[in-house]
């Protein structure tokens, strides 16, 4: 069954896996010791009880206090019980609706959800260069997003769209989301509006309203706090609004270690810990059960220049720890596959091969960014959204744990084939010859000569041909028509309310 | 004491890691069961006494069936008790010296050798493109392998001097080797005349004979296998010319699934383990206890075109799955960072980091090829010398666990800076200002301005620069100029006898 899934090998076609539901089979790597995961969960409670958190907002305040925390002025203190009672409320696995009910995903368990890159400022490509991206590239994006199967969710918009009006622009992303996808889509959580609007979007798209989708979420959002140690008034006005919907809520500190973080990993750690624990306390209070992703983003600075870098040994570490502690508290784990790189060159996919080795064998359950990050998340490129998908592909394979069996020993073959011979043309060879092994997207395996005189194209230059013949292929899903005018009239009229 | 060994970061410095031994604290990654383990091992051994081996050297022969082993005209068969006998006489761990003591290998346990590239037909750079190689050329990359603080060991020759005559040319890598390294250097078993000159330059360059290192070996080679199950003639003379003399035999067989080995993972893979198995049992007859790696070279061909492939998928599993073998039998395991890429772009790393966490987190000992493998193996490139040392450097910062102490998690730290401050100037992040994090070599973290406006150099040709200042720089190894001469005389006497 799985063996299907793998790409045909059809001449001249793109060897794009299709969509399928990935599970990482391997236990996952620990870096920190038994004792040292509960030191940073003890601390963490320690940091809640004693400094506590800024929260902004007056409302999610109030929240706290009934949650019972200790509100002084805008600082919130957490009892250690008041933390555990909220993470026992928490589901450890849910799904996550999408349009195509072969595309809900399940985040939890062993599940490895893949999401692509959301956020940056800018758009590359090797043709157009660096630029601020406009409506109609970032419906580019999105369709080459749904034409790589391996991508199960879109990030949030791969960058902002700056020829529309920044007070609409989430409406014209949501709807750019639903048209070209049929997979789950991240929404913008920045203030009540933005999140209302996703969810009431995400809503018609399944056919349903809001309560059709309170306990059977199908929007999900960052929640990023501000570290170290506050919660912003847009952030928890769109945490709050989630919750309330019964919508996922990944928290996800900055915990930047020698900058909003101490210069240690350990005290990064610590502090992610605490405020991921202490939002939780918020989002259960407004809706008990309501489901939240432990978001691990510690990474360190160049203590130089004060730059963030990524995909760092550092990172890497945090990664792996962060999964140790997200299963401490029975809460699934995000990361990202992250670069700093300001090209797509070498260092960007070693980098890139750090973070998402760090967070999949860290046991990570959705990978944010997972392709299409660059310059530190500051631009979302073309050729990297396919070089990140070929990296994704070659997980996917690598999850599919080796068969052991007489027949794949082969002994009969072997001693056929005897001392000093050859398997390309035996029977065990051929019969197997369509799907033996994982076929490329962007590598290039011919050899040297062959490969230079075909003019010496170097990845970065495949993966910038390769993404215009996937967008000349691409094919929208369909969408039910009803469905799209009643999404389009939602789009109006809240245009209308937002720009009077 | 290892926070000291951190590269300093004087301004303008190259931040190569001193020399340091690693080792790796995590557990291996486990893509096999433990039946599947056993089911591996029992199929090796059937094959062993079934199929058997051909070893096409008469004396290789003579000393199996003395092993007790049943020859049958070049057919050698193994039965599971010699195969075992032969295997419970093997160390699990030993040294390999290097004329600077400091730089003697452990080989095992959790001990990670990183060794340079070894056996390229080519060689390439960026300014002098694609090349046979010269002896002049040879020496820089000695001497660069000798600046790179985190290369344990030289991998037998980063590619060959095609200015030298082919049967003598041995003698003055051994001679290269020796003058520009106080590394550990690999010798060419090719035949027993390489192997003894490499013995016996080795116990001159430490001041010895023979007799000096046959107990504390000095020397290690890769024994290739003719997969499948064949030995030939020159690769059973090196093995038995070093096993006499106590070195390091690391039997590799290259079994690349679809081509030398089934179109399986898991048939490569007990064709691996049968000829590992099955050479050892010569090694051990030549000399018991001699010391023995397990060789693990398992890949996949691209089925299409029947090139070879390397950092696949199927590479890593094979590389996982290789660790547990070689602990099953109580053996460290070499393993390889390879790429088929024929540049050093995007693609040549994902594909090298495929190979190196495959190996590493395999629990892999020895890293063959670490640095400097480009084209499958056929050139060795300066530039990706440079930037796997920059993944080597990361891994070993990897490998230092995370330090969770009260001073490392900073709760003071955090309460002192407060909510909403940040950790630039705080007494706890000045304190380790200099050392906090790792610093790169070729990493470029600066803002996206400021590397365009200073060129926008990949890190392909930051590397470039990189070799050249290292190699302005680079200062020889104090030798003994006694051993020097020695060692000059011994090169002279045998180029008269092999080239007379």
């Amino acid at each position: 069954m799985r063996r299907t899934q793998r790409a045909k090998r059809t001449a001249g076609a793109i060897a794009t896996l299709p969509f399928s539901h990935v599970r990482n089979p391997y236990q996952p790597v620990e870096v920190l010791s038994a004792d040292h995961v509960e030191h940073i969960h003890i601390s963490a409670l320690k940091l809640l009880a004693t400094t506590g958190m800024r929260i902004l907002d007056a409302g999610a305040r109030e929240r706290l206090a009934k949650a019972g925390c200790t509100v002084d002025e805008l600082t919130v203190r957490f009892e250690p019980e008041v933390v555990e009672a909220a993470l026992a409320s928490c589901p450890s696995t849910f799904t996550l609706r999408a349009r195509n009910p072969e595309h809900t995903l399940t985040i939890g368990g062993n599940h490895v959800v893949f999401g692509s890159v959301g956020g940056p400022a800018f758009v590359h490509d090797l043709d157009r260069g660096r630029r601020a991206g406009t409506d109609a590239e970032q419906i580019e994006y999105l369709r080459l997003t749904q034409a790589l199967g391996v991508l199960h969710q879109e990030g949030g918009g791969p960058f902002e769209a700056l020829d529309l009006p920044a007070d609409t622009r989430h409406l014209d992303f949501y709807l750019n989301a639903i048209r070209h996808l049929d997979k789950n889509w991240q929404a913008i959580a920045l203030g009540r509006e933005r999140a209302a609007d996703a969810i009431d979007m995400a809503a018609i798209s399944l056919g349903t309203d809001r309560d059709g989708i309170v306990d059977d979420p199908a929007v999900m959002a960052i929640i990023n706090t501000n570290t170290p140690l506050t919660l912003d008034i847009p952030m928890a006005e769109g945490l709050m609004e989630l919750a309330a919907a019964g919508q996922v809520v990944c928290i996800t500190p900055f915990t930047l270690a020698g900058a909003m973080a101490p210069a240690t990993v350990a005290g990064a750690l610590v502090l992610q810990h605490a405020e991921v624990l202490g939002v939780n306390v918020l989002v259960q209070q407004v809706r008990r059960g309501a489901p939240v992703i432990y978001g691990s983003f510690t990474s360190n600075v160049d203590m130089r220049s004060g730059s963030p870098a990524f995909g760092t040994p550092e990172y890497t570490k945090a990664a792996q720890a962060s999964g140790q502690l997200a299963r401490r508290v029975g809460l699934p784990l995000r990361s990202s596959n992250v670069t700093a790189s300001n090209t797509v060159d070498a260092q960007s996919t070693y980098e890139s091969a750090m973070s998402l080795w760090g967070a999949l064998m860290g046991g990570a359950n959705l990978i944010n960014h997972s392709a299409g990050w660059l310059e530190g998340g500051l631009t979302a490129s073309y050729e990297k959204l396919i070089i990140d998908a070929e990296m994704l592909q070659m997980f996917v394979e690598y999850f599919r744990p080796i068969e052991v069996s007489d027949d794949t020993l082969a002994l009969d073959a072997i001693a056929a084939v005897g001392a000093g011979g050859h398997f390309f043309g035996s029977p065990h060879t051929m019969e197997r010859y369509e799907t033996a092994f994982y076929s490329p997207l962007v590598s290039d395996w011919r050899n040297f000569e062959t490969w230079r005189d075909s003019g010496s194209v170097d990845a970065t230059h495949r993966a910038n041909g390769l993404w215009k013949h996937l967008l000349e292929d691409a094919v929208d899903p369909p969408l039910d028509s009803a469905i799209d005018e009643a999404l389009a009239d939602f789009v109006t009229r809240r245009k209308k309310v937002l720009l009077p």
